[in-house]
């Protein structure tokens, strides 16, 4: 009996270890949820600093880069390996991907290096970032995938979504800013607009299905947003017959597109210190219950009377057992508790196992899209945007989902292996 | 870059650790295996002492007693809390059952005292090791169920098919038994038989489906399996019109079944053994991989220049890199090669998830029957072969899987909370 609580108190104690590995990875998620905010700023002023060609800026970029400085060694501070290591959930599949997010990182200086000599223009500017903000998206959703807890899992995902929706809105401020700032817009910007707007709304609708009881502030804090002026400058964008645009609005299409993003920020942050809290919470629920189970195992005498290999040595017999339960040291009401206590634990478990397959399920389809997209851009040479139009297009001549594409193209590609027709 | 390659290289010591706690979990698994073993060789034992009315049989009994005493000590000294409690793979959820495992293993004893003062009949001392047999079969399947490793999980699944095959073969040992014992056989306990023929062959189609390669050494070995004369005696058994029993034939019975679940057994310690092989071949080639990986790490030079927070304060610039890169040290080559093993790292733990939650749907399925019966049992005081059959008939007359029977069980209950109609 006393190993049977022995170990139903050490499967309360893993609960309670890899609730504290996940609070671990909540708070890493908080500061570089915070770094994707400040590597957006810096891009964004840094595409003003290229498109002025260096003549104005500066300052505020230098400003900007300090931030994300700032944040940069938050992130690193909490992934040391001297300290941290092996203290995050998720185990080998979130510790590549931070490997892969700390790789990305170093280049950092080195694209800042290629802005400040006016080695490259707007748009290849943007690629780049765009590049080191998805290696950070992905750590978040590995954190999302990995996360042992569905309730945790399920807020990870709509923190994902919410970061994805509000890169597609940096990358539109950056594309609707270059035209601005042109004077003119040409038909493939446009269509690269019409496409961020799209990813946007559906990243955000793909947040709303995942934010719970979070959807009301969050329909509040939207009437706070500057929705109707940009869909004004969207228009003014997107309806231009000519292609021209009135340069004078660059600056109100930047603070505007810029405020929508601290707002979407401030979301993030909520949902980050959420995400804290409903750590400290269930951790402290399950110590308490761990508390309780641990005042039950002294009613078992001695340890040493009841270690599981005396059982052999000292042959307890049914009589002894049953003075003891006389001297209502192991009653049998006792034995029935922990029976109890076993029995709810693991249908407990197991109701949160069911959970979070479930939580997992909806995040399939994304990886099927995203792989079936990298499938195409590799053997098709498309970019990102070509390859999910191409998904799109396949979808709606066959009437189909746009998942199902995404399967038959991973399937013909097994077929098929190397570069081919998809 | 240092960071990222910390990052990596922790990574794979995270999938080390992983498969060394699945090496534990094996070895346990082969100590209850062996102890499930015995404990059937003790209840057919017991049953036939206490068939003679404990003029027979007491002294082999008191010899299967000690064998399984001796494999019951095996598994507490592998679970002794104070050497190995967090050491197994699975966390909270194995834990659990092992907690379950050992609280009913603390029975045994009471048990014994039972047969021995011969307070029970044959059939009530079958259900109650039973019970013993069914949780000590769950703590696999849990173990299946929760192993990291695809490859593993198939093994370990294929292994409780094949252990909960035999333990149907030990209770059909038994029906029979007591039916040859007594001289005749009513209809109850031919349906009873049939049921449990039936259960056996499912459970062992299970397993071949999950063997693999194993499975031509399984055919090799059922060629010398006593199939034709457990057949013929099967025959006996079912076929007898007026139920009549040759009482002769019980000693024949007896062995014919125990040479059959010997064999069965045999089968289970390879597996047992192909496990921990698997496991040390598995481990070994993550460590040689680790190997190569840590040789990398001293070109990225003092570990000092490169911490993660140096780069803030000693600014290294490109120009510097470049150097380095000409020297040697820290090339682009190398640089792409970390780059590549991160990539390569990714898409194999990617595989594995994915690989391992196909794995885990055919256990879905089982799971699902499981609890729908266990309802069953609750809800109309049905006993397990009844609600099974309750199951299987309603599934003949809708014409409908099994599986989906079982579905609507659930969903209902969930409408229909309490006893009452399922």
């Amino acid at each position: 009996m006393r190993t049977a609580l022995s170990y139903l108190v050490a499967a309360r104690r893993c609960e309670i270890d890899e609730l504290g590995s996940l609070a671990r990875t909540c708070d890493l998620i908080r500061v570089v949820s915070e770094l994707v905010h400040r590597l957006q700023h810096e891009r964004g002023v840094s595409n003003l600093f290229l498109a002025s060609k260096g003549q104005q800026y500066a300052e505020l970029r230098a400003q900007r880069i300090a931030a994300t400085d700032t944040s940069h060694q938050a992130v690193l501070h909490l992934l040391d390996p001297e300290d941290n290591t092996a203290q995050f959930s998720g185990g080998a599949r979130l510790y590549t991907k931070i490997a892969l997010a700390l790789h990305a990182l170093d280049e950092l200086q080195a694209l800042r290096q290629s802005v400040s000599r006016l080695q490259c223009n707007p748009q290849a500017n943007t690629e780049r970032y765009k590049k080191l903000v998805n290696v950070l998206l992905a750590l978040i959703f590995e954190a999302a995938d990995v996360a042992v807890d569905p309730d945790i899992s399920r807020l990870l995902i709509a923190l994902f979504h919410l970061m994805q929706g509000k890169e597609f809105a940096g990358q539109e401020r950056a594309t609707g800013g270059a035209a601005f700032a042109a004077g003119c817009i040409g038909n493939e910007q446009k269509q690269s607009l019409e496409f961020l707007i799209e990813m946007q709304d559906q990243a955000l609708q793909r947040f709303e299905s995942f934010a719970g009881h979070l959807n009301r502030e969050w329909q509040a804090l939207q009437a706070s947003m500057p929705l109707a002026e940009l869909q004004g400058m969207r228009r003014s964008l997107l309806d231009s017959r000519e292609g021209k645009l009135n340069r004078a609005l660059s600056d109100q299409w930047f603070s505007c597109c810029t405020l929508r993003m601290d707002e979407l920020h401030n979301v993030e942050m909520h949902i980050a210190s959420v995400l804290q809290q409903l750590c400290r919470d269930k951790t402290s629920k399950l110590q308490h219950e761990l508390d309780a189970q641990e005042q039950v195992l002294p009613a078992f005498g001695d340890p040493e009377a009841f270690s599981p290999l005396a059982a052999f040595t000292t042959q307890v017999s049914p009589e002894s057992l049953r003075a003891d339960s006389e001297q209502g040291t192991v009653g049998p009401h006792l034995t029935q508790a922990v029976v109890d206590m076993l029995h709810v634990q693991s249908a407990r478990l197991q109701t949160l196992t069911e959970e979070l397959a479930q939580v997992r399920t909806s995040l399939d389809e994304r990886k099927l899209i995203e792989r079936a997209k990298g499938i195409l851009m590799t053997h098709r040479g498309l970019d990102e945007e070509s390859a999910y139009r191409f998904l799109r297009r396949s979808a709606m001549d066959h009437n189909r989902r746009i998942v199902e594409v995404a399967q038959s193209v991973l399937s013909l590609s097994e077929v098929l292996p190397g570069p081919g027709k998809p």
